[in-house]
């Protein structure tokens, strides 16, 4: 009974793990969409939400059954109680990668411009911090979690760049003020993606820090 | 025991229901401060997320001791997932609102513009879906959580409607940009609060229909 459960814990982490690559792939074809104008990639994105969203009930089904198998140890209930709530942050990073790639159709009808910002930049740390927050959760590492957490200034200073750079830029290129809300709806999307890594990177020490209380160790995974 | 753990799910209720009100004031407040531009309402706004985010990790901890408490049922443990989902989407509602009270801030820095938009109306759709949202939860009632999904289209249209007045009246008055883009930003604020609603109607669905399936009935919580 209890190596099945094991077994399902195990599971649960390989498809927790999944979802993270789905959400990530997401991201990453998004903003494949805005460096290269192809418009084609976002329907792909688009498609992809919903194998994600089904994949986000999977995984929320499979941390049931698990709960209901057998009485699971403090340490184990922290654990699915984490992925119950990490699942539903990758979702929504998954939801922000559609909202960018709709970003990039409405900019693909309109006249093209240069916005003279690097949001691919800012795209790479918020992926980053994406995976490093579920490496942490992965390896049960709370110093990794705690330098996701550090890392989400940094994204906010640059989407407050980014935004202040592209109204200063609109107010003198006033018939430029779709493409420049564009990118500063972009850069506040990938904000967000950083907020969801910060609210993983917050359950990985919720998690292991219970762990630690009521154990007296970090746990492995 | 039964009994410990049946009041310790009222209890879980109650205090979600706190949360859920402490949320709700949270976004008026932002809003009489945007409607009044009397600021010290925006300090609130942030002092109360303390309270939030502590609230929030006690409902988790309780949610936590439930499970371990003993063995629940199904129909017991898809409620308390779902405690702990809608948990998060209610502290993520406090956080949109302590956003919009940040925007409220910055405009009262700025010299002072009548918006050509009706933000207050937007706010009131948005908390009337949280709210009934949650009460479809305390009540086990998915037809009143559907009717929730339904709205979230009224509000993403108000969205748009706002997004795109306020965008030409930008181009028309270049140095309004910044006022403008800050009501830009409150009104997809607001339509976030908006999504965090769908996603407690989404949750109390998948709960209820747990439960229906896997006893044939409706939980009356």
């Amino acid at each position: 009974m209890r190596t099945r459960f094991l077994q399902g814990l195990d599971e649960l982490k390989q498809k927790l793990l999944r979802m993270g690559g789905m959400a990530e792939q997401a991201v990453s074809r998004a903003m494949d969409a805005y460096r290269t104008g192809d418009t084609a990639v976002c329907t792909r994105v688009t498609e992809g939400e919903y194998a994600i969203n089904s994949l986000e009930r999977e995984i929320d089904e499979l941390a049931l059954d698990l709960l209901a198998m057998q009485q699971p140890m403090a340490v184990d209930l922290r654990f699915i109680i984490a992925v119950v709530k990490i699942n539903a942050d990758l979702e929504r990073v998954g939801d922000q990668a559609v909202n960018i790639s709709e970003r990039v159709v409405d900019l693909s009808r309109l006249p093209a411009v240069e916005l003279p910002v690097d949001i691919p930049r800012m795209a790479d740390l918020a992926s980053e911090m994406v995976r490093n927050a579920l490496t942490s959760f992965i390896q049960g590492d709370a110093a990794m979690a705690r330098r996701v957490l550090n890392r989400d200034n940094e994204l906010d200073t640059m989407n407050r760049d980014i935004s202040h750079t592209l109204m200063n830029w609109m107010s003198e290129n006033p018939s430029m003020v779709q493409q420049a809300m564009d990118g500063i709806i972009i850069s506040r999307n990938l904000e967000r993606i950083g907020d969801h890594a910060t609210n993983i990177a917050e359950d990985v020490i919720f998690w292991v820090r219970g762990a630690d209380v009521r154990h007296g160790h970090v746990p492995q995974g």
